[in-house]
């Protein structure tokens, strides 16, 4: 697809690459004309950098718990069992599972915010190796580290929305 | 350091950030005010973006060669020795220096550009590994590739300049 030029459609085709936050996209169109996906990318990643300190709380704290993805992928429904086949999550033991609701309950509880992690690029192990290092961190780390994982996962995003 | 806000003592601070590149700080500035590091950064490479495939191939065939400082570790000068030290290149056998050399003459006359790589976040281990992962991608991945890696290195100079 071509990068719409009015605003309406251009956030309509962008405005959901940052959970339920289309600020970013309708602050991103100001700073058009774009080359290329990557350079659209980057300014869409510019605009959320350039938000308030509590604008990009808000667009962290707008991403589902992952406690809670646990308890759903659990509940296994026929739609969830792709997902969780494509993330790789069906081979967790409920071992796993268990260390990984306990980490990411403290992880919540020491930063406020949820743990963001871009599923399509992490196995299980690696999801929990990165839960566990991420979660002796300063809160100003994982505060980058959260819109770093934001900055991948609207990567990923784009890609669909312009496939 | 505070970010300078006249564009003299902008491009003197951020101009060597991106390799014999002081255009990329010029435009930048303009983007300004900005919020903090990410921010500032984030601008940064979204100008690096925004520019032409032109001034882009030239900022990438900017980057010094991998070979050429390859000959010049084999040369150990005092500062040098340093240098080899922090990016763990004294492990490199001399097989495995020849297989580098060889993979990184191979990359430049398949892409016509020199192969890009953060050092301060490699091993020699993981330098020839992904030499020899990229060497098989396509042009486009590899220019994708080549301007990822230099966000990353603006990034660290970014972090040597504001400390």
């Amino acid at each position: 697809m071509r990068v719409p030029t009015d605003r309406p459609s251009f956030v309509a085709a962008f405005g959901s690459l940052f959970e339920h936050s289309p600020w970013v996209a309708e602050r991103a169109f100001e700073r058009g004309p774009f080359r290329d996906a990557a350079h659209l990318h980057a300014e869409l990643c510019a605009a959320m950098h350039a938000a308030s300190p509590r604008e990009q709380l808000r667009l962290i704290r707008a991403h589902p718990d992952l406690t809670g993805r646990i308890a759903e992928w659990r509940e296994l429904s026929a739609e969830s069992a792709r997902e969780q086949a494509s993330a790789g999550l069906g081979r967790l033991s409920e071992e796993a599972m268990e260390e990984l609701r306990r980490l990411n309950e403290a992880y919540r509880a020491r930063f406020d915010f949820p743990f963001i992690l871009c599923a399509r690029l992490n196995t299980p192990e690696t999801l929990l190796a990165a839960l566990r290092e991420r979660l002796v961190h300063s809160r100003e780390q994982e505060w980058a580290a959260a819109l770093a994982e934001i900055e991948k996962i609207a990567w990923l995003r784009l890609q669909d929305v312009l496939a």
